[in-house]
């Protein structure tokens, strides 16, 4: 009988090219997909919620693997730590039902994007922030980022909106900016987004902190449902996969 | 007429062996000193308001240094944040009296050290904390700290007590133990600080913590004015130099 192993899973995507294995390059899941041969002696596809992309980090990023023969799953927890990189850590580990499925049975995910708004990075940080070194205006992104909550057609809002499968309306049931002093937090919660979605949001509201854009084009850039200029990809250091919801979770 | 400048320094200490220049070594000071010459195209010796070890980071370490003429203070800054890797930040730097010194002006300095106390070290955490993985006491280690408080011979809480130039005395203002959920802050609040004493007071701390010494060892270990194996020093990568205060800052 397989057995299948749900992990909650923190990495910091710095090193690494995203989530998703790839000839020659160094993933998060070619990496678990390493350690879990090495350790249960089995080859196993890891699924996660999502792909998360190059440089994209991880608080609490959900997988699933299966193993023909069932491990303890402590004994697994700490051999896997124990042969990974620190830079990937396994947070929780334990068997589920055959019917679970972390991409599948996923009823709500959570990002969040990290904004240091000033001149100088604390250094323990300078991996996990996108810099903007002028004063942004808060009251403004917060005002562009009610105009984006709820459902909408995001296309203009996914980096590649032709190859989205499942169409291009999301329902965004939160999207909100948060200063703490010189850190400004962008919070995107939904059941699905798009292609880089959270990495335009962002980077459209940084557009509109800076005062290059009023929060009312929000309105019609959702309304052309076409990407252009005035939405830039923030880059992917600030961005952290927060936490995936499961209906008993 | 030479002109003296204070800088407020923050630094990640992980890839440097310490403060001081040495020989052959990437060191904090020998960058400083090289991208001060850089960007001023004066050689200048920058002097701290003490030295870290190896790994060990600074929030806010002070520092001053001379230049033969004056050059504007945000475009020295900004010259040197642009020079330097961003390990180290200039966070701010300005013109001070010739009378001030980072080393025998400063009054107070207080140091922080951060355990992570649980088996899994969130990966962007895991270079600036030292791990515990067994649930440490904090209660013990707050009681074990009060007694350590004040004035006292801290010979047994220095690496090398014979060389300590100014005696083994000093007056602890603040040994505080704080708990934030897996994250347990030791602050360390003083005039002076022996070679490696806040590492010391931490590895004593965690043993206390951890349960193999009692907290009222704290008295007999400091009145032995003995270095022993009681008294581990804790790793550097916990240790941050967190501020340095002068009399008129």
């Amino acid at each position: 009988m397989t057995t299948r192993y749900k992990m909650v899973l923190a990495y910091d995507g710095t090193l690494y090219s995203g989530w998703q294995v790839q000839p020659k390059r160094r993933t998060i899941q070619g990496e678990l997909e390493r350690v879990i041969r090495q350790v249960s002696g089995h080859k196993a596809r890891v699924h996660s919620s999502g792909r998360t992309d190059t440089g994209v980090h991880a608080r609490a990023q959900v997988a699933h693997f299966d193993l023909p023969e069932a491990m303890e799953a402590r004994r697994l927890l700490e051999g896997l730590n124990g042969v990974l990189d620190e830079d990937i850590r396994v947070a929780s580990l334990r068997r589920v039902p055959a019917t679970f499925h972390a991409r599948y049975s996923a009823v709500v995910k959570e990002y969040r994007y990290f904004i240091w708004n000033g001149p100088v990075v604390p250094p323990p940080l300078r991996l996990y922030r996108a810099q903007v070194r002028n004063p942004l205006d808060e009251k403004a992104m917060v005002k562009a980022a009610r105009a984006l909550s709820g459902r909408h057609d995001f296309a203009a809002f996914s980096a590649n909106p032709n190859r989205e499968v499942d169409g291009t309306v999301r329902r965004l049931d939160v999207l909100s900016v948060r200063r703490t002093g010189s850190e400004i937090a962008l919070i995107a919660r939904g059941e699905g987004f798009l292609y880089k979605m959270v990495r335009s949001l962002a980077g459209f509201l940084v557009r509109v902190g800076s005062g290059a854009l009023e929060p009312e084009a929000a309105k019609t850039i959702l309304r052309s449902a076409q990407r252009t200029a005035r939405v830039p990809t923030a880059e992917a250091k600030g961005l952290f996969l927060w936490r995936v919801r499961y209906p008993s979770s």
